[in-house]
């Protein structure tokens, strides 16, 4: 199963002189497709969207991608909608052309097989010494400049699911691919990322689903020291859902009561089963 | 005149899979060609396969990347040589695969139409609201993570050939495309580029050739004011060469005595005629 649309046609391949190849010059989304249906649809569209503002590159029409994500989701029955969205093609050097074409490369890649117990037992988690850059050009978009995050992960140990991010300034950000979440005292947090990080849809639904629940969730700095006195740390996105953290280095973690009651309030909203 | 080359075969176009286009997740070098040969060869293959080492990217055979080029250089009068190494094709996920076959892009390109003014008479400069961001583990690299640089160029104002960088501790670090230089009381001083930027080619020219003409050249922290009271300004890369700041911003520079003399120091290594 590898199925992919560019521009809305059959395709695997791009122009060497796209800029997503050339300078990383674009954004992407990643969709749980569970039975034919992309999780989360609107939202993801609306911050691939939001990205494309920001980035000044023009977003297709939703109901395009929509069709074109259902011709290629129609058969999945669990599966990943991988949606990329670059400026387009254009000469040598960093200009953006004025009449530029974007390229959207909508690809179905097979579920990840992170095992179960991930997700019911929880995961092992490091600080890697790869920091992430303080850009707030950039900061919250899900760009296609992921060196950071490449280098991030080859850090990882075998038995580490999962590596933590600081900044410059000895903030914890983020995992290379989740969202974090620290519980305090009864109390969610989760980093501000206004400086660095990608704005996860699956971190938004946990903020509103724990308002829903009147739970308070606060966005805001977190050191490492604040990871590792939490009661409760997990970690989430729109694949996995959430992962509860039972050790962040030596630091053990129990399986904690608010992290396993935001898992249920998050049930139907990732492909995670 | 447009030919490339992807890992040996003619071509002009990578898989989308390709991790260039996922992740920004590779090198390039931009190299200037005249009369079939591409300029300072050695030095730009070296500084390849120092980032390649660092990012842990296997790189081709200098024998290898020297044919293809020659290749394709061989009925090039003037021409610009681009060369991309990624990391090649993954599946999705940030982890490196363990067996990565790396690609390898050469294209030859048109030579930029830059007025010869620009080298005779001087550019005007501005700074750029966009900030670099400071990240020690990709700094002097030549990566494919450029969307800083895509946003910072499209603030350039029409009068304005070059936009410079700033971080976010307010130190200059690099024009987009550039490196900058400023003279002081008749020392050349360029900025320190182990946080951020890109140690350019021309860049090590420049100093190594006003050494050799006994001339201070410091690589230190330089401030917007310490560029807004210097003598002199210059920009330097490999197919400009050298191009005098006549203006940052509105303070204006004299077409200086050490400019001229370092751009005839290094006629003999770019391609700007």
């Amino acid at each position: 199963m590898e199925l992919t649309l560019i521009n809305g046609r059959p395709g695997g391949h791009v122009s060497v002189q796209d800029r997503g190849f050339q300078y990383g010059d674009g954004l992407f989304e990643t969709l749980a497709v569970v039975k034919g249906t992309p999780l989360l649809w609107e939202r993801h569209v609306q911050r691939l969207f939001r990205g494309a503002q920001r980035l000044r590159i023009a977003a297709p029409a939703e109901a395009l991608l929509r069709r074109e994500a259902q011709t290629l989701c129609a058969d999945a029955d669990r599966a990943v909608l991988k949606i990329i969205l670059t400026r387009g093609i254009s000469e040598r050097g960093y200009a953006v052309p004025v009449n530029a074409m974007p390229t959207r490369v909508l690809s179905l890649m097979p579920w990840p097989d992170y095992p179960a117990h991930h997700r019911t037992q929880g995961v092992s988690v490091q600080f890697c010494t790869t920091k992430i850059s303080r850009q707030p050009a950039l900061a919250g978009l899900k760009h296609l400049n992921r060196l950071e995050q490449v280098l991030a992960r080859a850090e990882l140990k075998p038995e580490c699911s999962e590596g933590l991010m600081l900044d410059e300034q000895a903030h914890v950000i983020e995992g290379t691919m989740s969202n974090i979440f620290a519980v305090v005292g009864g109390k969610l947090a989760t980093p501000d990322l206004s400086h660095s990080g990608v704005a996860g849809i699956m971190r938004d639904i946990v903020c509103e689903r724990a308002a829903a629940l009147a739970l308070d969730c606060q966005v805001k700095t977190l050191t490492r020291e604040d990871i590792l006195t939490a009661d409760e740390i997990f970690l989430s996105n729109s694949l996995i859902g959430i992962w509860p953290a039972r050790r962040v280095e030596s630091k053990e973690y129990p399986l904690g009561q608010l992290t396993l009651r935001m898992q249920e309030a998050i049930r139907d909203a990732h492909g995670a089963g």
